[in-house]
């Protein structure tokens, strides 16, 4: 039987730019959606996972349009709520050779940030599930939104699910008066999978040290429920070509996933929620350097396809990770 | 000498659905520039004159797209600033047959609507200025914008700049803790031409009867200095499919417009602005009923341009007044 | 509570040309999908009711996008199925003024087609469910398409759901041996409400008359169930602008509906199926009078819609049946 | 066995703005090609006949482009020649409702202009050909292009071939020294089937009445050779709404068609062409009146149809003429 | 006097998705036309050669419109018939990076699997020309299919035409109960230049070895017609970047050409089928190493234009051999 | 304060196929405007300089549109006038891989080369004015444009401007009598910054040496005024593919810019006026190595970016020089 993830947080409209137009010249945009959290409840649900969603959007034709997105997806949308509040929004101008891609947010006081989600019964919500996943965006959003996964996560845990964190930490949000140190800390007590670098350890957790193997093991110290800490490694040697690989620590050993040059880059957002995803996958079916290689290959994948999701089946993550049928014309 | 008109007001980066997609069915949206001011700006730079807007934009890429459009579309854009704030936008869904076209406004928190203009010498700016024009949205949005329009209202009647307003009531916006009969009063003590229905007359100044021409002649009791009060009548047998004509009200008589039937319309957004930018240049430059004739001819070949802007030439409209060259192949 | 719906039938990938280009220039394609059933499930979904729909989709990419389109707009996929066999298509020339509208159907060895529906528990199926919609296209296309569907009428008569078909007489279709008189008075047996004009009534149920009603009182005598027929009547003044009405039997009187003229058509591909929908939310929800102007109501908006399925809202078709806000600029 | 035709003249790349954009607003073209003389050819292969068209193009990939949308279009090449000179250009602004659409014409000293055609043995192109078709842009382009015509008009009619000219005067045209009335008297002398109206006799002629039928009946005093002239009544309700019908003088009487009422217009470029290619095709199988209606029912067509060339079949222009199918979903 | 080639095949619609996006994101797809004999018939044909296609396609708009894409592309068109069946599609999803591009066929029960080309005078066709290619698809369509071609060989080897076939070997093809084995001895027996790499070999030859060049030298054992073998030889490090070479076998020795890298490829569909042509009108017109390195350079230059034809021309493919204007800015 | 350039030049209209599509194929057109002068007047308007450019364009509807393009592109237009003449065309078919691009040119008789200038005061445009720079295309093209820029030099010269001209010798201009070395030498002595490659020297100079250097020492001799020399070299891998650096002569030594790869090239067309932009801004701000450096990170991000405009800023410019946020996800 197929396992179950639940994910939460904020889902935006994403307006992009045609070709490698810049914002100046545009007149024509693209629209998807994305957010990180939904984005690897879609991988999932496209490897065949349930997946549900927990979000709230405006009551208008926006909000209806998202939720139908979600659906489309193959998410499970009982817990997507029509609420008060804008639409989060955010804009992407596609750079190309050594010029940077640039994304304009625009999602302050949406209807997710302003959600408090009195509706929901968590302890229902986490029966039979086999996986929550929370970032760092969440909290940064707002009060409400802090609180709304302080619950849900105290749920979880009560639940015995295990719990994934992508610390995410994002300076240009936090500012509802509560910096990441008043708040990270204690969701990141309920969480047995995080994803971070050593900004995040330093701005989210508090941890400082020159490499970021020895901030692995102080976090452990300090989170001793912690059983994995992961990140990727980009080289960018431009916006078209970069070079990336996995890194997973599982409390004993660091782990190094093969590198891939990845030229020809269609779109690299979504590239992060696309190897967590793979790595949820993985450690729910395979071993820790299985995990980390499934989940390298996934996130490769997702730099060739537009828009935010890592619209990917199974096989062709595995054939990736087998280096087979790489590049051909699949007739 | 070409006559120097000022506007005043917020634009906002406008996304619409193409052809007549839903909001829920499209996946591109056509970006272009829309305010109602701007609107009545451009127009009249068409027409050949020298028009000035002034407003705030976002310090980013989209305050220098909407500056970098202004000047396109003809204006001078030495009165327009990069200041703190959002970017206000709407999205549109253009209707068709039965069905009505849709809105869906995003505009609080815009950098206009927190722009206090301390960096305007008003004096200075009315220098040489023939005409003057502001709408009943600019106050309706903020204090801080009421604020602004006021000193420029001052400054314009103390250099006998003529100054029309267009009340053009709109219940969702006044969110700031003032209505309408708070601020209006006083704004329209400083404008000569009004565009008013009777539910702008009722809500913006407490007049109410039974007929639009009692209406004008109580507000002329209360505002001696107003000369002109206009609007036109539209008749929506469909969204494809109206009737319309002006009306116009010069102090001692009423004046209708010849009626066009506008089928096939192509888009209605900003037909009220291309009226009174017609109206405008027809009062400078023509008798009344001309006048009125120019301003209703201008708005009909509005709708049958894509965007807020009525991108029309002189010979354009001065040719349907004649009903010359209506509808045929110009080689 | 909200109703609950079930719909069975193909859908079909749609290939359509861009504005009004005929087959012969076309190089871009739009693609939507869509199906007389599931148009109607949609519709309903629209609506704020429960639907599924019943069908089988190749198990390939199209497959896959085709469910996830059913998703999106809402319906119920548990009863997808992902099987052997092509993906049934068609293509749309969107006709213009007097110019028809040109479909070219290539539906044959589809996936549907193919389906025999071992594994669907028809009795779990008809559980809690109100209303079961069919039309006869289903039995035309392939004697497994017929077997399923009797099997599915049998069932929802068992649990005495209401049942609608929409009789649907294409002379093309039916190339599998038998004949519409061999297999659809069977199937009329277990129906309530039909959907039927005079071609229908000779060529599926072998009534002839001079007029529509002396068919119904006959139909009544052989299919005593029956409840209710109806159909529109459509005039064609060009592809462009028709007037319709609709009209509906309820075993005593013949009631019509207000006609309506739509000029400016967007896309009538699938009016009829709006129509049905609006009736089957109608007979559910108000009375036979109502119910009509309802189903006339959803019919008029649908042709203003881009793509098979009718995206409109309830208070929308409320809204058009009482006059109100039709055509206008809603902000 | 199918009817043979030649026609002559310049065929150019046309650039139009898409949907209703002004040239103003446009960053997006739509290329096809155009040119009268082609045009009626295209329609003519359309039918299902031999059609010849005798062109040059710049010998470089837009000549290349265009010879190849001559074939795409079913005409013989064999007479399209690559030389010097430009490509010929247009660009069109589609009108709508009352604002007329608007060509810009880019022409001059195009390779057709340079071409005199040495290469062309003229007794031989019109072996077993059974009709010939000009206008009066040719002569008027260059002294090259009209002496070109004159030499193939020579060999037409030394063949018996039936001769028709479009005399279609364009005064914005015919800058290089002579006149119309220097060139095309001696060009009408060798033509049995002219299109032409008031403007055209007085000018291209020299014939002055009040009405046509005394032009038709002078025209035939100085050019006894005239078997018809014919033309179209076009009223303009706007661009997007015309009336229209044909007109046909046989050298006894004068036959009119049927009006129709064209509303919801595609593109009107080309209407006049597509009924000399219906007329042309009627005389030929057909007796005056069913001519006239044939040619009629084509040129309504083509008002549905994006592009110069008339792309429909000989069915759709006899069901229209029968008033069948007219404005209806086909399947 | 330029040669003439005869091509026969399938020639199908093909639809591709927009950039990079996947199947189940698209919803508008590019229509051409492809398939691979037409596709070496349509290169030829951009080179100045005469060259005809031999097909049939369904007697309807898409028949029509490939017919005239044939035309377009430069084809004598004079044997394509018009005949009952479906038209041949396909669908390209085109991939990027390490994502393999897709190809989902949709070709059974086409009119061309169907064709017995009985109206073929297959003496006729074969007077006074050079060359006749054709592929292992076309006997792995249908029994009828084989036969049609058959019934060519036999003719163009009676005519002394030289006889090119590209063995192309398609597991998924071969459903009407006969294997390649069955069928594509005979066929071979008749031909001078073939196509084939191992796989090739062992399913449609059931010769077997170890290196290719063995299986050339059994080849001419059974075959001794045959004076050419060919390949190429691809390296895909991605969907964007392969490096290939072509190898030839000229009976007595084998020879390579120059390798290429391609990076940014746009559209490797066609690329064998480019590779042919280049083969073909090199051995008309070079010794065998240029005729290879003319090959080579011809499929070089398809990979970077979209569709399945190589429209490049001769002086673009010298220039490419000769390192002559690589990748410049061509003014 | 901002510094003040003047160019001038002609600006075309720029069609350019979508995608990598060949001419062959295209059916869209992209529009922009393009002119190697206004190229860098733009540049250094996005740099925040006060920048005018001097023009000519057709008094017609496309003279008003490339006007508007120059005003929303941040340029001063009071010197942009409308007058009789064409409009310059030029058409793009954007190359990729080996396959290079291709340039359809068609501008001659266009308004600028008609243009004698006589309503300008040149004293009074170059009033306050820090740079002028003119292009070798600009006399190439007419006599009369020859005149209008010796006039500028010459007053340019008197106001104590400094002067940049660009070489550029295109063989394919200068038709209209006289050649290169009857007009430049004149020119090039009021200059004091000038772009040059060893065929720049040879056929404007009537210099030749073995390497650049030598002709730039040679160069100063006859032109003792200059002041700097300067070129980019470019290694076109494939069109998709370059390298290139920029050196700078000046007077007494020779620097090189460091060397970047360009890859996955977006347009190349405009790279050298990006170029010689980003120098006149150096060399006004900075040393000269840093000058250098300047202008080919100019250059280099101008491959990424569609259309003829540089369009980056001064940071984006100043980060890549300090190899900072290159190929990043800027949020």
């Amino acid at each position: 039987m197929s396992k179950k993830i639940i994910t939460i947080g904020e889902v935006m409209m994403r307006f992009s730019t045609p070709g490698h137009e810049r914002f100046l010249q545009a007149n024509t945009y693209h629209l998807t959606f994305g957010g990180a959290e939904a984005n690897v409840a879609i991988s999932l649900a496209q490897l065949g996972m349930k997946s549900s969603h927990v979000t709230a959007f405006p009551d208008n034709d926006f909000g209806l349009a998202a939720k139908a997105y979600l659906r489309q997806m193959g998410l499970e949308t009982d817990l997507v709520f029509l609420k008060d509040g804008r639409m989060g929004l955010y804009f992407l101008e596609n750079g190309s050779m050594q010029r940077s891609s640039k994304i304009i947010y625009d999602r302050f006081d949406s209807a997710f940030s302003l959600f408090e989600g009195e509706e929901i019964d968590w302890d229902l919500v986490f029966e039979n599930v086999d996986w929550f996943h929370w970032t760092g965006i969440t909290p940064a959003i707002s009060q409400q939104a802090a609180d709304l996964l302080l619950n849900a996560l105290k749920a979880a845990n009560g639940k015995g699910v295990t719990v994934s964190g992508d610390i995410n930490y994002r300076r240009n949000l936090w500012q509802y008066g509560k910096g990441p140190l008043d708040i990270m800390p204690e969701l990141i007590r309920y969480t047995h999978v995080i994803v971070a670098g050593k900004t995040d350890f330093e701005n989210c957790m508090d941890i400082q040290a020159d490499d970021w193997i020895t901030c692995c093991y102080e976090a452990k110290k300090y989170y001793p429920q912690i059983k994995y800490i992961t990140k990727t490694k980009r080289e960018s040697i431009s916006a078209s070509h970069n070079k990336l690989h996995g890194v997973l620590w599982n409390g004993s050993e660091v782990i190094n996933s093969k590198t891939y040059e990845i030229t020809h880059i269609v779109d690299r957002v979504g590239g992060g929620d696309a190897f967590i995803a793979g790595l949820i996958y993985g450690l729910m079916h395979m071993d820790d350097q299985e995990a980390l290689e499934f989940a390298t290959a996934a996130t490769v994948l997702k730099h060739s396809i537009p828009g935010d999701a890592n619209l990917v089946k199974l096989d062709e993550i595995i054939d990736l990770m087998n280096e087979k049928n790489v590049g051909k014309l699949m007739r």
